[in-house]
C-alpha cells in the first residue's frame, strides 16, 4: 500500500516557528515567491531579515534564464532585498556548468535561443553565444535569411525564456536542432508551463519554449533547471548547506517541490509549497485527493509543508 | 505474432501503373507533396493532368491553416494548376465544422491564435473572429495590453499556424484557455511537428504552436486536422468518394499516413508516401526495422506504398 503523504499548513504562529527551527538553510524560488514580475510580494523583506536575525541561511534558485545573475542582484536591490550575487543561482549559469560537464571549451560558439541572460553567463566563462538577443533575429522570416544557415563551429544549443521569441528565432534554432542528424547537444534551462504574473495573468515560461523546440526537433533535452538534481548537487556543494537541513520553497509543485523531493532535501521533508504564485489551494487539493493511491511520480510533487505566502508567513512569525 | 506491413516501394512503370489502377480517388497533402513553400515540385502539373485523363477524381487535404480555400485557391491557379475550390480541404474550415458540431452558433466570438485562413473561414460561416492578425497583437507584450482581458462573450479558441506568433499573442491566448477553469472548447488545427521549406530548411509547423499552448495552458485540444478520421468522413461525404478506391499521398507518417490508415482508405491499403517533403528514406526505414514487433500505434505509420516524389510517378508512367 502506498504512503500517501498528508502536508503540515502553517496557519498559526506555532506552526510556522516550527517549520522555521526544523531548517537551516532556506532555498527560495524568485516568481510567484519573492515578486510577481516587477511587483515585490509584501513582506518578503522583513522574512529575509527574520531569517538573519535567526541565523539562517538562504539562497535563490529561479528558473527563469532571462537575466544573469549580476542582473538579478540589480533586481534584487532594486526592490530594497539587500543580498549578495553568490546567493543566486539562474539556470543561465546551470547551462553553462553543463556545458563544461559535457566538456565543450571556452572560446567554443554556442546557438541560444533566450534573453541576456543566458548570453552574460556564456560571455563570463569565455564562450561566444550566437542567436539570442541579435537583433537581426527580430526580422521576419524568409527562407534566405543568413541565420538560417548553421554556422559548423557551433557545439550546442542551449534554450530559455525568451519574451522576444518569433518565427525567425524558432525556425533558426530548429536548423541547429536538426543539424547533422540532430547531434549538437540541446541543453534547456527548464521545461515550466506557466508562471503568475501581474494582475492575475498566466504566463507562458520559458520551458514551453524549450519544450516547443523539442516537440518541433523531436529531440529530448537536457533540463538544468529544477527539478533537475544536478542543480541541487551543484547548489549544495557551492553554498556548503547541509542536505538534511535544507527546504526549498516554492510555488511550482513540477519544478520547485519535485525538486526538494527528488534532491532528499530535509531527508525527504525540505519541501514547502506558497499558494502566492502558480498553484492554487485547488490544484493542491485535487492532486492529495486523486481516487487512486498516488503514484511514485506524483509522490514527489506533493510538499511537506505549504503556506498561503511569504506575507502570511512573516506575519505569523512576528504577531 | 504481430503482422509487419511491408510498403511496395514504386520503382517501375508497372509498379506505377498498378498503383493508379488501384484507385479512383486521389487525396493530395499540399506542402512537401505539391509545392515547397512557394515553389512548385516539378510534375506535379502533369501528374493532375494524368489522373484528369484517365477520369479519376482528386481533392486536396492540408493542415496547414494559413490560408482560406479561397486564398489556397489562389496559390493554385498562379502555381499553373487548374483546380476548383471545393477540391480544396484546410484546417482553417475543419475548424469552423467543429464549431458548428459543437452547438456554437454562427453570431458568436470566437478568439483566433493563427493566421488569415482561419479567420476568412469563420468570417464566411458569420463567426466573428478576435485576436487571430489583429496588428496589436504585434506590440511587445506588457501586463496592462487590453487584449489580455478575456472578452466574456468568446465562446470558443482556435489555434493553428502563424509565422506572426510572438510573447503576446501566445499569452493572450493563454489567458482565454485559463479562463473560466478552461471551460471554453479549445480546436486545434492540426499537431504536426515541422515541414520542409525551401533550400532545405526544417521549419517548425503550426501544431508545435497548437502543442505550445496546449502544454501552457496543461489542456488538451480537439485536433481537427489529419489524422482525425472525422476530417475523413467529411471529405469522404462531401466528395462522394468511395472510400474503398480512395487514397492518401502525403510526406508525414504521423499525419498524412495515419490519417489514411484510421480512415480505412483503400480497404487499409489506401496510403503511399511521398519522399519529397518532412520524412526521409531513413526515416521510413527505421521504422520499419524497429526490433520488436510494431506495435498498433506504429503500424498506423506504415505506408502501403511509397515512391520517391510525385515527379518520379509520372516520369514512371508516362516513360
Amino acid at each position: 500500500m502506498t504512503f500517501k503523504p498528508n502536508p503540515s499548513y502553517i496557519k498559526s504562529k506555532e506552526d510556522a516557528e516550527i517549520f522555521i527551527s526544523t531548517f537551516d538553510n532556506f532555498l527560495l524560488d524568485c516568481d510567484g515567491v519573492i515578486w510577481l514580475s516587477e511587483t515585490l510580494i509584501p513582506g518578503v523583506g522583513d522574512f529575509l531579515n527574520y531569517l538573519e536575525e535567526n541565523k539562517k541561511n538562504y539562497a535563490f534558485v529561479t528558473n527563469n534564464s532571462s537575466k544573469s545573475r549580476e542582473s538579478y542582484l540589480k533586481k534584487f536591490h532594486e526592490l530594497g532585498l539587500n543580498i549578495r550575487q553568490e546567493q543566486i543561482y539562474t539556470t543561465g549559469y546551470s547551462a553553462v556548468l553543463e556545458l563544461q560537464r559535457l566538456g565543450i571549451n571556452p572560446g567554443s560558439k554556442v546557438w541560444v535561443l533566450g534573453d541576456e541572460g543566458i548570453e552574460e553567463e556564456l560571455r563570463i566563462e569565455g564562450y561566444f553565444p550566437i542567436g539570442g538577443s541579435d537583433p537581426a533575429l527580430n526580422d521576419e522570416f524568409y527562407p534566405k535569411h543568413p541565420l538560417l544557415t548553421v554556422d559548423p563551429e557551433v557545439r550546442a544549443v542551449v534554450a530559455g525564456s525568451t519574451t522576444a521569441f518569433n518565427f525567425l528565432r524558432c525556425a533558426t534554432t530548429l536548423q541547429y536542432l536538426m543539424h547533422d542528424n540532430k547531434s549538437l547537444p540541446f541543453i534547456g534551462t527548464n521545461g515550466d508551463r506557466n508562471y503568475p504574473g501581474s494582475y492575475g495573468l498566466t504566463l507562458p515560461a520559458g520551458g514551453a519554449l524549450v519544450e516547443h523546440l523539442s516537440f518541433c526537433s523531436e529531440r529530448k533535452y537536457t533540463n538544468v533547471g529544477k527539478p533537475d538534481t544536478v542543480l541541487a548537487e551543484t547548489i549544495l556543494q557551492n553554498t556548503g548547506f547541509d542536505r538534511m537541513t535544507t527546504v526549498m520553497i516554492g510555488d511550482t509543485l513540477t519544478s520547485d517541490i519535485k525538486f526538494g523531493n527528488d534532491s532528499k532535501l530535509g531527508g525527504g521533508n525540505g519541501t514547502m509549497l506558497v499558494l502566492s504564485g502558480v498553484t492554487s489551494f485547488d490544484d493542491l487539493k485535487s492532486l492529495l485527493e486523486r481516487p487512486h493511491h498516488l503514484e511514485e511520480h506524483e509522490e514527489a510533487l506533493v510538499p511537506r509543508f505549504f503556506v498561503d505566502s511569504l506575507t502570511r508567513l512573516i506575519q505569523l512569525l512576528v504577531e
